[in-house]
């Protein structure tokens, strides 16, 4: 039977479904929301409520946010900040890296132990391992906050630095928009053939299976730093790009997603960096510009 | 043992893989490269070699080119045409599809059975289950042509349109070339706080993994049409992707890559679809522009 006093702060899908299961496995808690409506399926459960974020601060070892956004966030634990001075607080509310160490910073100067998550995961997944909720920040409290965030999914500590949970949501994030992207394309791309999206669908998903493990080449590549493998060439990648882009616009399919690679590549190769590897295109997103 | 006399035309690795496994599995075979002395160790394995284009084309029922690009397609065919009468010619050659039926309508001028193939493969691959062939056009040319196709590797026969092959290719290609370029921007994000590719790579093939069957979904609301199942819509997606160019710029790293998805996305959203489905996004790419 777990021990301690859990307060949530926010009631959307996500903020109820992780106060049902921090109640569900056994914890005490007090639950608040801006419209207090969203409380009563909480406190029919066993839940309290709080009328106010110090009170619900107060009632709390450990409080969780779980609120719209960033400026929600500051909104409603400024006021509360003498309450929650000396607890640990955990914001799994979605913000920027930059957001998070905002918050980290405001509430050192308050003496809050801070943790900032970022949950990779849709509501329904919470309790189960599917769920994968990544912290940085206060070692310390996650040490204390470890067994109850343990129930709400797979936790994982990614560094002191606060910003790091959210960065790393947002970087695998942003490789699954360009998968989904691409899978779009290529269904854009077979549909003026009359095929279905979905038959395409599964075509790309066999395809991109097969070659997701060539990320590692491609990694392996980036951290040797040489760019001189002698394999594929930025001039090498140019033309066959070129045939992808050619093949789209034949088809009256827009290339608009496909184009920043195109500038990419054209400005490695002109920097002469033609006959390198073609992964030296990292170097073209982190110049200053 | 199988019967017949195939001719290829081109002898770069791709060329000479495919000639070497014809040649292995027993078919005769004529060899034809514009530089001579690449024929050598073919001739010395059992080939014969022609000494032009003609010629190579009298020697073989099926002639099969693997040449640079489209136009050295045409500019050696064109001269053999006659010779090439009545004959099979499969172009393995990497064209778009627009240069596919261009060749194809040649061919048809010239009495020439033609069949336009891609080939999703590296050249070790050729001639193991791994190697995936795709190819379109005369329909009777593939049912001649396709015992030897076969050894090539899992053979597929797209269409009568002889520029489905090319598009498919392209279209898959595409995917892929999206998802590398996700991995890499999450590579890109993650190396800022220290994080090395290769630790990245990891996380995002696992995870990409597990969201790739997410395509379907995708694919069922393109074909569906209507945008309005309640999901994901437009103006969340562009909410989220907001946040990850955010996340990303905050960190030094470049957000080319994402930013015509937040172009397609904010058009969708200033035409009144802000509520839709977010694979609304594809009408965009779809649009005459």
């Amino acid at each position: 039977m777990p021990t301690g006093n859990l307060t949530i702060l926010g009631l959307g899908a996500m903020g109820s479904a992780i106060a049902a299961r921090l109640r569900d496995t056994g914890y005490t808690t007090t639950v608040w929301n801006r419209t207090a409506a969203r409380t009563l399926p909480h406190t029919a459960a066993g839940s309290r409520a709080a009328a106010t974020v110090p009170d619900a601060a107060d009632a709390g070892d450990i409080v969780i946010t779980v609120l719209l956004d960033h400026a929600s966030v500051r909104e409603h634990l400024e006021p509360a900040a003498p309450h929650l001075r000396g607890k640990v607080v955990v914001n799994l509310t979605t913000t920027t890296p930059g957001e998070a160490r905002d918050t980290a910073a405001w509430a050192a100067a308050h003496g809050i132990a801070y943790l900032d998550g970022a949950i990779m995961a849709v509501p329904s997944m919470i309790g189960t391992p599917e769920a994968r909720l990544l912290y940085s920040g206060d070692e310390n409290a996650y040490a204390i906050a470890e067994p109850a965030l343990a129930v709400l999914g797979a936790a994982e500590f990614t560094g002191t630095d606060a910003g790091v949970a959210s960065l790393k949501d947002m970087a695998l994030l942003a490789a699954m928009d360009l998968m989904l992207l691409g899978q779009l394309q290529a269904v854009a791309m077979m549909r003026t053939v009359g095929v279905p999206a979905a038959d395409t669908a599964g075509e790309v998903e066999a395809w991109l299976t097969a070659m997701l493990p060539h990320g590692k080449a491609v990694a392996a590549i980036v951290d040797g730093g040489a760019y001189d493998t002698g394999g594929q060439s930025v001039d090498f990648d140019r033309r066959g790009l070129a045939s992808i882009i050619t093949a789209s616009r034949e088809q009256g399919v827009s290339a608009a997603l496909l184009e920043p690679h195109e500038r990419l590549l054209a400005e490695l190769s002109a920097a002469g960096h033609g006959g390198d590897d073609w992964p030296r295109i990292i170097d073209r997103l982190t110049i200053p510009r």
